[in-house]
């Protein structure tokens, strides 16, 4: 059952997971990154998503994981944890042992590996979210997912009370200008966030309720000042935040030849070490790890933004 | 580790799951059907693949299911059985507890979900080969997976003895034909086996070992004779039986305006209940049942080819 | 040879081609549509694109579609003119013919039917600017050309001046961003419109140089008044001027059914006629009309945006 | 308008264009190909095709083409010319000069950059048919025209007389077997050739008319033998003969980091070239040619299946 969701309207970093040598949870890391994150002044956690490596972790790390980040934060902002499995009765299964060890929303997506319509994809989300204690948040990524969810469709389940936002990673810029219109048209049963993070200041000026950056495990400061910028109508600064913090995310074009999970995670996590943010750059196992170059390279960048310690630079 | 493997050359259906109209397995169908298929005479079965709806099941009813089938076989031919997941870490623990419960092979793809490159994949093959007690196999559909597995990717685990065969549902006819004489030049470290059931006569001209046809499920005996008239070499009888099916196959093209899943394996469950194989065509939950017509248009297409028994003709 | 590129900065309609009911240019409504634009005040005329249903004309047609837009025009905008054909001998054939019809620059995509490189990409920009006296721009619109146009190659052609600007229908907002940067980290050689109407105001906060709105057929002047509020800094006037426009744009949601063809550039002529500013609603040959539930359903949306003359509401 | 269609009954090879060092036709080496290729006995010529080069070619050079393959061939076998164009009206204009340059038949495909619906390309079809003095074929090439003609669409335009044969390089094996099935019911209105040339054997197993394989003008006398095997229901001699070929077709992937273009008609080329079929590899401009290391490897290829003349081994 979708409860009254707690606000997510901010910055809602997807919280990266940082991980020991021998591919186990750095639980210290992890713990340390949490307090970085809330210090900074973040509205949310976005616990176990793309950026989270959370494919790659059995249910048991993910409950790990979560209940170390969930101590961490005791309480101070909501914290929205994603439950990424093929269908409705193993998301179920994910998704009440994450409710349990402190999520306060759940996060999915439509099924993987089936081949639904869009009337399946509604009935999924509404067994799921019968299923479980928690507000439920719809996930459209379809670069992983390889489905698109509708706009007819999300609103009707916002309407249905069976969804309380959705994070939106669809690259469709348009698709969200239109999907902000129809949820103010509908009484805004919704929340709605945006994962397209170098485009920041134009989803809010479109009317984004917040965001989802990936890059705000690097650095987080910047994020939330171009939110209260926006928030407050000083659009130029906005504007000026968001190319200061692309110039950092050039970070991840550096790595090359890489997969695009090696490559994006992968530069956040280098950019996060070099930053002495976590303690080793390790990524989720079968995930190559960045070249000596690569790292030199982001730090090279994170130099150029005056976004390394005076120690490393 | 990867054993030697069993053979699985010939007709080997992807079992598919009778459920009640609880969406609950119903194992004496399920039991009858394996009885069916096995008597039949293929040469092993494919328990819990996509014609399976293993998507939609839990590990704990994953393994309930193929219970049933290993008791129903009776260790009389060889059962390979789908562990499908995301990543390496929770495909090992699907697949353990589906060797416990009576496989004699697993076969799995390329991650879900994740972005990797072949060489990720590889390592992923090769983690979960190294972690689990039984032969494992690739299987390539990129319509559900959205990746190819890459020849050279197959040729090198199989020449590592990683993997024991393919089985492939890639659509590709082209890739297949440079797969088997790539095969054929290693020293053909791999069995395979094509899923695409309505041109078997022509991959088993080109070289397959054996066949994975869901319409199997509808009617076991055409494909073993097709198999059999392809072995002896008497390919106007391997095409005109293939031509039989086909026009039976048929019935798969008469749902409209559903899904993939719905449609597919709706179909052949639809055909399999005509026939008095099953006792419900009901499909996993959140999957739209097909209506009366199409129904009726499925018994029709039986009726055309002479597969309905004379008391619902 | 790409001499000094006149300048697009601002509202620049891709101008529809307006037919009699027998599928021949109108050239009555053409010269008043052309009159309508620059009334209006946009800064520049984008003639034979997409929403000019180029594609469907024959050359003899396109240069006289061009000759009409350049005599309406008399001189007051620049006009940019498209020159789609597969490749680059045939391109240069059909950019020769309309820049001695009158047009101040050339646009085109990458080459059509073929298979190509990035590299050679280039070289076909290269050859056709060599061989043509107007300045070039490139077109990004992979939904129709299938090849995405990279930001290294762009910002590479723009160096060399062999590209005098782009036109973004890339529906990859971050990928704008991006080249944005990069062009203003190479010394600005491009001018960058994008064609995503529907986020015009969060494009200009990016940094877009102007606009090619399809919906300016229908009415431009929200157009102009949106990117002028954007020019002074008002954001929130510009934002407020997009969310109508979109409430306007709503009309190419109205045609169900049909191609993609059929339903934009449909929905613009049925708004366009039922504004008075064409004759008829006539799309070009083959292109299947929209019934008459989809025209009163266009008229219906403009009616509720009060952009209906009295005579018609 | 749709006259009887000359038999494409066998092997039509699509004749490649070679070129000189400037980039211009080598009408003495096409003379000499085609004279090669109807000594080897093929069934009919396709001019004009992908494997052709025939999008980088202006009308004037297309025509020119076609004169030199017509005049060679002397009317010993029917020659079906592509008219590879955008839609109807442009199709049109360059068909008819095809047809009066002595083309038999032509062949096209859905319109290219736009996007269309199934009704609007039979509309397509219709519309090119009527207004053409020649049979017409249709060209479904998906990866070139990112559409697929649909089996309803086929038949129902050969049952109209609209087209009189399809040539099938949509790498769809299961597609094309049904268009098969489905041409035989319906009467057989049309010839059906395939392009996969790396399955003829199994594609003549099904049912297929022809076969139109780029690699014949690298040696057409191997798949002469395979259709006449084939024919007499040699399947066993079919399939060696297809092995064999396909050794020789490894000449296709000895290119690496090339387009498609480059790699598949640059092997080619360069096999042809070696074998002192055409005196230069020369591809159509802005094609990037064969490193030397590629051209080596190629002859290799060539070395290893004895198709080198002695001279050059």
């Amino acid at each position: 059952m979708s409860s009254a969701s707690p606000a997510f309207a901010g910055i809602v970093p997807p919280v990266a997971t940082p991980l020991l040598p021998d591919h186990t949870v750095d639980h210290a890391s992890l713990t340390r990154l949490v307090e970085y994150l809330v210090d900074a002044g973040v509205a949310g956690l976005f616990a176990l998503g793309s950026t989270g490596e959370t494919a790659y972790f059995t249910d048991d790390q993910r409950v790990a994981i979560l209940e170390t980040i969930a101590t961490a934060n005791a309480g101070r902002v909501p914290i929205i944890a994603g439950a990424i499995e093929l269908t409705a009765p193993r998301i179920i299964e994910t998704a009440r042992r994450l409710v349990d060890a402190g999520a306060d929303a759940i996060v999915t997506t439509a099924p993987l590996y089936t081949l639904n319509s869009q009337a399946e994809i509604a009935d999924h989300f509404r067994t799921i979210a019968a299923a479980i204690d928690a507000p439920l948040w719809a996930y459209d990524v379809p670069v992983r997912v390889h489905k698109k969810l509708g706009l007819e469709l999300l609103i009707q389940l916002g309407t249905e009370g069976v969804i309380a936002g959705v994070k939106d990673s669809s690259g469709d810029d348009v698709g969200f200008r239109r999907l902000i219109a129809a949820n103010e048209a509908a009484g805004r049963p919704l929340q709605l966030l945006t994962g397209h993070e170098m485009v920041v200041d134009a989803m809010l000026l479109a009317g984004a309720d917040g965001v989802v950056p990936g890059a705000a495990n690097v650095e987080a400061e910047g994020y939330v000042r171009l939110f209260d910028a926006a928030r407050r109508g000083d659009w130029d600064t906005a504007r000026s935040e968001q190319e200061r913090i692309n110039r950092m995310f050039d970070i991840v074009f550096q790595p090359t030849g890489l997969s695009g999970d090696a490559t994006g995670v992968g530069a956040f996590k280098a950019a996060m070490k070099a930053r002495g943010l976590i303690e080793h750059a390790t990524m989720a196992h079968t995930v190559t790890p960045l070249d000596a170059d690569a790292v030199d390279k982001v730090s090279g960048v994170l130099a150029g933004v005056e976004l390394l310690p005076a120690a490393t630079r």
